[in-house]
């Protein structure tokens, strides 16, 4: 699967070829419940290269069923969630549904047995976050949440490697920019609904501040600002375009982070996403999707520490562990891809942001 | 004068041959009093390349005074700081004296029917400003700003073009991202006592206030957030080599801004000055001082639009109009090169910012 230069969605490189199956034929398999996310192609694209095999695909609109064969094909299609979700040799559900519906949907999964796969955002309200954590704690599956950027981005997975190798030393800052680009007659309705997708800061900033508490190594953070605005979709006034947020982390250092679906159309990708790291040694600068007016292609990583400049290209380096990791942690009851804890955190201070957050009034700029 | 490509401080490229005079010879004089910061040599190169003349300096340090005749051969030394400032002939003082010491020496030079132009910042307390804003509006005198990151910068004269050209639509936000190299053991005393400088938002955030009310159109903004912290420097507990702020225009766009005095010695370049204006059209991105791993100069600005991805290296292409304007403000009482209102603007708000800054603990860094 290649990547596109351009267009709404982002599909992440395969790393097919680099990466080492983390299980034995047959031994993971992952039913998929909701199309509504293109994500749901990166989210099986990245369990399968893997070694997981998708067992069973369902959803209630037969168009988006078809495309997904495409990409997946000879997947038995269900008739019902049900079918997906009583079925005895699936132990994950993946799932790319409406925000709104995918706690729900993974608390029946986990009541059901399975481990639980959302894209991002895992859920959309504070309560559905505290009822998809108490069923964590009384089943003991496993609600793991597709936050690509830090994931499935070959110089973010280079970015973690080094940081955590010392790099920079210790980590002060994390600044992350995090344009989108709209297409909105692409788009469904419920894109523009924020009680479908929870405000810009829960869809696309939990992302950003999963990365911040990674990076950083903090359990926990407070969010010191933030603020939601729409300064180019009057036709849609509930809609936000812009967010942005100031966290500091419980250790000691701090972020910042803007999302906006305002990516111009002359860019050749979809988004010109950057992530700067300041540490205490040194920095780096991620451009993760493309290196304006130089590569249309990503995954390059701009290091500075004592001894000079750097460039690495991380493309076709680093594949992409936490997909194999996430397998093993299933398999064997680990949390070694990832932490249930910062899965949650991470969307907890989102709704924290976006609860808080001063409303800009974009329709008064001049 | 030929820009550093590293060292402590940052030499502004020469704009001679590409300034036209502002004035006619012997019809701007300046005197100079308080060599105390480096930015008094891109001060006069400034105004001596739109016409200016130094017509005298003062220092109390003979070593300082020494060094600034190499730069300016021939300039008539005076005994006291009254001997500029009872000069007829001397229309515009100015000063890169210590920070705390700026105001005072502003408000006496207005007194004596004399313009001013301080290095930034031009103040450090809030009493300062209050009293440089009262005498500014009894004695009809400028008291004027050498922001330099905004004024002695090509590309940052050329972003101030291209949005007011309505290149990127109307600006929705300006991130400012401001490191420097700290170079301690070159520094005097008075660089790591806050109460000398005014703290790291006031010393050097005042400059990226400044460019945020411009870049944005602003007469006003309000501080949202501010932290400062010393991640770096236990030696000197009181200084602060990081601070950061939210701010919000009353345009209705908004900013964030980073400075820091943690840059890398690996990088060529005293700081990698950042700027990311983001506009309902387009965005742009201003490189300063360096391209990372790509080109040891400066001046680069990116700009991507609805057409395409655009590169512009602005040096030697803009000039620095803000000398020869202040020169014919200062000769027909104008106020095109600069607005007084904003020059005091900008250090209010770092002073707002400064004073409710939350404290971070940087020893506490994991």
């Amino acid at each position: 699967m290649q990547k596109k230069a351009s267009g709404m969605n982002y599909a992440p490189r395969s790393a097919e070829g680099t990466t080492r199956k983390a299980c034995a034929r047959g031994e993971f398999q992952l039913g998929v419940i909701g199309l509504d996310h293109g994500h749901i192609y990166g989210m099986c694209n990245g369990l399968t290269e893997a070694g997981g095999e998708v067992a069973m695909v369902y959803d209630p609109d037969p168009v988006k069923v078809e495309a997904f064969l495409k990409a997946f094909p000879g997947t038995p299609v269900a008739r019902s969630e049900d079918e997906v979700l009583q079925d005895k040799d699936i132990r994950l559900v993946a799932s790319a549904a409406v925000p709104v519906r995918r706690a729900e949907l993974g608390i029946r999964a986990m009541e059901c047995g399975k481990d639980y796969f959302a894209d991002k955002p895992p859920c959309t309200t504070r309560d559905q976050l505290e009822r998809a954590r108490r069923v964590t704690q009384e089943t003991g599956r496993f609600y793991s949440v597709y936050y690509s950027e830090r994931i499935h981005v070959e110089a973010s997975v280079m970015a973690e490697r080094l940081i955590r190798e010392g790099a920079i030393g210790r980590v002060v800052q994390v600044i992350n920019i995090a344009p989108h680009r709209m297409s909105l007659e692409q788009r469904p309705d419920w894109f523009v609904d924020p009680t479908q997708y929870g405000g810009i800061i829960v869809d696309i900033g939990s992302h950003q501040i999963e990365q911040f508490l990674y990076y950083t190594g903090a359990r926990d953070a407070q969010v010191e600002s933030s603020r939601v605005g729409n300064f180019t979709v009057p036709q849609h006034p509930r809609f936000e375009d812009f967010g942005d947020a100031t966290l500091t982390a419980d250790t000691g250092a701090v972020g910042y982070m803007r999302v906006d679906w305002l990516n111009p159309d002359g860019l050749g990708a979809w988004g010109d996403g950057r992530m700067f790291v300041l540490g205490t040694e040194g920095y780096m600068e991620v451009r993760k999707y493309i290196d304006v007016a130089r590569d249309p292609e990503g995954d390059h990583l701009y290091l500075v520490d004592r001894q000079g400049e750097h460039y690495f290209n991380a493309a076709g380096k680093e594949g992409f562990p936490f997909f194999g990791n996430l397998i093993r942690d299933c398999l064997e009851r680990t949390q070694t891809a990832y932490s249930q804890h910062t899965a949650f955190k991470a969307i907890e201070l989102a709704l924290d942001a976006q609860e808080n957050a001063r409303k800009l009034d974009g329709t008064a700029l001049r």
